[in-house]
């Protein structure tokens, strides 16, 4: 199973594709989608949504993993990324690809074990869990990979199905 | 000129078509986009995109006019509504349509005279201004048509050269 792990935001949307097989994960490719800041907001959406779009075209994921909006600090960056969350969950579902969304405790859980690791700890269990020699970078990406990860060992163990429930919701 | 006014949301995009013409305008048309309330977030945003596109195609519209995201209130309201507008400004650069956005106090000032305008007023001074028998409703279509004057009052007028500078703000 393929999977797209997106960290949403306008300025940058992280994004990691992996291959989850047997319990163990690959990755195939991460890295960001950049928009200059002297952009209109309208042509850096139009952007982030084409740039989706070859994306899934490149990695033919089976599902999309995104990172739930949660804030209680900047509004003004919030609204932002939901603008931005808007053009990513569009190209998903222009190509009908499954969303599924996760909270940040959810992916810190998923990767780390426990929802209190900081974003170094998480970045570091992304490396050894992907086998890579370094962390990857910028760190949107390694996020990216994160939320990918937490959907591979959401939807492949107990975790998903736990008492009776799925834990993870879909978009 | 043809001004497609938009009240963004998810749940209810309000829209109204006019022309201005020589300081007067005509409603050409005003509606609201639903999107069902059980229907997955993506399924919605692709409904409203594909929608907008049918109504661009339909009234060919010169400008797009777009309230700007204002709120102090609730946090979740305006993340959906601005998951809403971001499928909303992709529909409009898809089609290479310009793009203003005003905040609600302008929308007031142009279309009752003044910010502190009621919702009851508003409405009314846009029933006088198209000239039409009833109040437009629902309210969503009302303040669409509202976006949409106060476009055609602040681009046809001083207003937007005050000072020197656009008063109004490209997306």
């Amino acid at each position: 199973m393929v999977i797209l792990g997106i960290d949403p935001g306008v300025a940058t949307v992280g994004f990691g594709a992996i291959r989850a097989e047997g319990g163990s994960q690959t990755m195939l490719r991460c890295g960001v989608i950049s928009t200059p800041a002297d952009m209109r907001l309208a042509a850096r959406l139009k952007q982030i949504y084409d740039d989706l779009l070859q994306l899934i075209d490149m990695f033919k994921p089976d599902v999309i993993a995104i990172e739930e909006l949660f804030f209680n600090t900047n509004l003004k960056t919030g609204i932002s990324v939901a603008h931005g969350r808007g053009a990513i969950l569009l190209a998903g579902e222009t190509r009908g690809i499954p969303m599924y969304e996760y909270t940040p405790l959810q992916v810190k859980q998923a990767v780390a074990g426990y929802g209190r690791a900081d974003k170094k700890q998480v970045m570091e269990m992304v490396r050894r869990l992907l086998r890579l020699e370094q962390a990857a970078s910028p760190d949107d990406a390694s996020d990216a990979l994160a939320i990918a990860i937490c959907h591979a060992r959401f939807a492949g163990s107990i975790l998903y199905q736990h008492n009776g429930e799925a834990t993870c919701s879909t978009i």
